[in-house]
């Protein structure tokens, strides 16, 4: 059994990562962390694992964490993870965080965008990008993976196989993407409010999203070039989701069946992966509560562009659901364990 | 493996059958039946299934499909499943009718509220009425089951214990029922129309809802009586999930702790239900997408009653969770098996 | 023109106010108070009331408010509109209290239930309890007016007919109410946080609700003894709006029209109640908006019970339309001014 | 008193009529027609109007209805407009068509869009496309005025002081448009079922909206060439509103405070246009139930793109309240007539 330590564990990560590790044939979670709720049983922050762990919350002791884990798993404000990072790497264990700390390979593009110094700049390099489906290799072998932001996983799926081969116009990328409220975690403020959510519909962060250095990073490494996108992210009235709306201009625009075919080859192996044939379009629904990606393709010969729509639950396949599916791929299990199962619909 | 057929089911208590059974160990599905989307890979009509199943709807040919299975399942509008019962019966299969054309012992009670009359009434004895926790020794035995109603399964688990041990006044039951819009189906109508049913809460079918005779026989053999309850159901604009709140009047009123052990001791044995400690109520969010039944109990000395409060899963425990559960009883296999995962939070 | 301050005006509430009375005739905003955001215009607060008020909110200077306003509203949490109605009082103002704190006629009542000693009892004789349709008179010579809770409002509006006619057990009253996450208010919750509420349904405060000792006194006025009640209140997922669903035992069961007679005849001069004919039940979102209670009444007699079903908007008849009207009641307006226009559906 | 006759009077945009009309000081409605519910009082089919209209739905006799009225709206599926417009046109009355049948100056865009012939070609040139804000002096003197589309109102709104002063690259704009449910009408479908469409976000009809090629046609004649858009409307599980974000590249990218200048100047004597100050952005809630447009701009200078954010009721501005805007010019009131009054929000 793989033991795992979660520090931050009673945000909404956090808790997916608790009902997802509770049923991993192949994992035991040995510790909970939290500030906030230190010694209250874990089923009482979030009644829906009652029976699911008799854990308690305790305040973090890091070394007697490290101690116990074979793997720790950081949910915490970017900043926060840094230090932890060195400790779990000393001790010989595994890091996956679920935090921004490790996901950019220049420190300067983390600061001017997250706007704290990075403690641990040296970090950066060892760190592997955990978007599975692009990087298995390098995660297999790494004890430092940063988890991908739930936007840049929902774009990056969608854009990767045009980007590796060299097919559109890198200049002309608008991704327009639409989050459910979970997405801004458990913490109060007016966004989260439902009297102002519901009912509601708005963008926020325009032209400054966070998420937006992560998505040209990883867009450039599969394209060979800095690519710089529009990202817009915007607050749907629903818990889970995102879809993200991708506009690209192919140099030349492919028959709908070619595209789909290019598609279907890259992503040929993957289990999350699921391409939708012509005529059908994501739903965040179909993947609420899975690790599933679902993609279409719309090339539009009106306009010479082509539109993808990607569709991810942001708190699984966004998020703590692709920290398992790092964790089996570094501990060299099959990289689906414990994640193959359908959404909840309706 | 035991092979199973389901008739009707492209409603939403088939998609849930499908989605259970897909990850259940020891069932395997050989045919699903649909009128409407014949023809169709199921997975259209449900995504989040896609990758999940195979199968695509078939048009119904009874005896086929009662052949190649060793128990259906029946998810049709009432009146239809008492001529596929015989077939099912003749052949020595099991069948579990998730309708209501078998939850009376009384035909005429079934004819006066659902205003057909019933075909077959010899069968009604020979049926079992499939609230597991209650009728577990005689599902086990049988081979016509009929799964109970949402509200039904809700409201008799909350009153059992009370009932059984005859501590309250049965003249003084009300049973104020919420439930979310997926319970009215995936057929369309006004109340289950998005722009009417969002933003707005109502009640139905007040003094008149064909649960009340289900829910009266039910409490009526658990009380060793004739019991007649106000029962009045509501629609809660969100998917799934019920919530019983249940008015009672104690011949004597207990203390918190005396009726907190009744219950425990009556469910001490129950996988299903999730008795909350005093200071803790119940949310359908806790149980959704799960076979859980959640209970609490509030003593009011001001009143001298005792409200208690039940949560389900309306298409899950108040459904197909529960018919799953039937079947594993059935074919003796772990009553759980399948069915043991924690729901969606948030 | 009757010149208004408003005292904590950025709540829902102090929001509902400014709306209002923005098209109100005969009414003028002349104060803004609020402590968070003292300095900022108002529609910054409230983008809704762009170009409908110029107002910027200002710190509270209570003299000097007062000395502006013919009439002040106060929407402050319980404990602190004592003060205030001194001062107003003092300088020959009207007040109309939005909060809890001159809504019992005996201090005991309030102080155990709201747990804060009343600091002004004097005033407690001198408030009006402004229930427009029951205490019309009263609330015209008044200086100082308890504006009722929510679900009073429409639980004594549900049963003062039948209450006043003496035709039902007093001891056999059980209200079930519903309410949009609105009545919470706009401080910031686990009950507001969108992610734990929506796609969820809870009660609260069961057997210990404050507005339970106000609906009791109110409705032994009417009675003309002491009643207990059971009162459940729940969170719908939705913004505005509840449903009080209301179970009595008529001494002797009417038939449907005698008792629809009987409420018609109560309220048949009355502009705001909206009797439904039988067989049409009240939605909350039918009265969204706007300053309407919906009515409806089910007789029942396999139970002997007869159901009553009230629906307001918690903050429009449930506190800022029911305010409005008490305030032209005051200044001897027509009661309906500025408050005759139909809600918003779907 | 502009004596006003509703033809399709049931469906959601003529409730809109309904509740705009029954507060305008200088409109009677003296007709509403339905085919599902003639003879039904009008407030049964819609609850929130009781007490606002005694009106019963009647069967469409079209002579007699023209004689009747000075207007006629009618809110019918497209096709069916062209009939009546002759008639009213011919007895010398007004006709403010929601529908498509007017909208377009050219026949073969029309039927090739919308796959159905157009009956009276004769008259797309009488028609005035019913934009207020920009085509005013052609409104007051029409008597058949096309009234615009949800998503062209909005998209022309936010679109149009860049394309008017010729500074956009007329080859790279990008509509991504969200609406709420009731923009799908009153029919039943699966995108309209509650349980299918809560808790979901998705797109539709991409590259192949009806409302492209209307939108194309007005920015055409604002930037006087001929322009091609990618327009991807969304549904967003909520009822009223759309946001649309609008991605554009400038021949220069402006200054902020340029920028603003330039969109304040255009609508400076706007009534309904509420333009944001740099760093607020729209929210649909802000604009429900009104006849607003919020609009704000973020100009980008990593992408060298504007992003223009329009947020309007699409029942309202996007409907029938533009409906009645084009009613007061078409007889000579001041346009704001009946529709000045803040929305609900929460």
């Amino acid at each position: 059994m793989i033991k795992v330590g979660i520090i931050g564990s009673t945000g909404y990560t956090g808790a997916e990562l608790v009902r997802l590790l509770s049923r991993h044939p192949h994992a035991e979670i040995v510790g909970l962390t939290s500030r906030t709720y230190s010694g209250e049983p874990y089923w009482r922050v979030y009644p829906h694992l009652k029976g699911y762990t008799d854990l308690q919350c305790e305040e973090l002791d890091l070394p007697r964490l490290v101690d116990r884990a074979d793997v720790i798993f950081t949910a915490l404000p970017h900043g926060h993870s840094v230090e932890v990072a060195r400790e779990v790497l000393s001790r010989g264990k595994k890091l996956i965080d679920l935090g921004a700390d490790f996901r950019f390979s220049a420190r300067e593009v983390y600061e001017s965008w997250y706007r704290v110094p990075h403690t641990a700049p040296e970090l950066l390099e060892r760190a592997v990008y955990g978007l599975s489906e692009i990087n298995r290799d390098a995660i297999r072998g790494a004890d430092l993976v940063a988890n991908p932001g739930c936007y840049p996983t929902a774009s990056v799926l969608g854009l990767a196989p045009l980007l590796a081969k060299g097919l559109i116009d890198t200049r002309e990328i608008v991704i327009d993407a639409k989050s459910g409220v979970s997405g801004a975690g458990r913490g109060f403020s007016q966004k989260t409010h439902f009297s102002e959510t519901n009912e509601n519909f708005q963008a926020y962060g325009v032209a400054g999203h966070r998420h937006t250095p992560e998505i040209e990073e990883q867009l450039g490494r599969l394209a060979g070039r800095e690519i710089t996108v529009s990202f817009t992210p915007h607050l749907v009235p629903m818990v889970r989701g995102i879809l993200a709306t991708i506009y690209t201009r192919p140099t030349v625009l492919p028959e709908a069946e070619e595209l789909y075919a290019l598609y279907m080859d890259f992503y040929r192996e993957e289990s999350f992966v699921r391409l939708l044939p012509p005529g059908v379009l994501p739903q965040t629904k179909a993947v609420a509560g899975t690790n599933h990606c679902d993609l279409a393709l719309v090339p539009d010969p009106r306009t010479g562009r082509i539109v993808i729509l990607a569709a991810i639950d942001n708190l699984v396949k966004g998020a703590s659901g692709q920290a398992v599916q790092n964790m089996n791929l570094i501990f060299d299990l099959d990289e689906t364990t414990g994640l193959v199962f359908p959404g909840l619909y309706p």
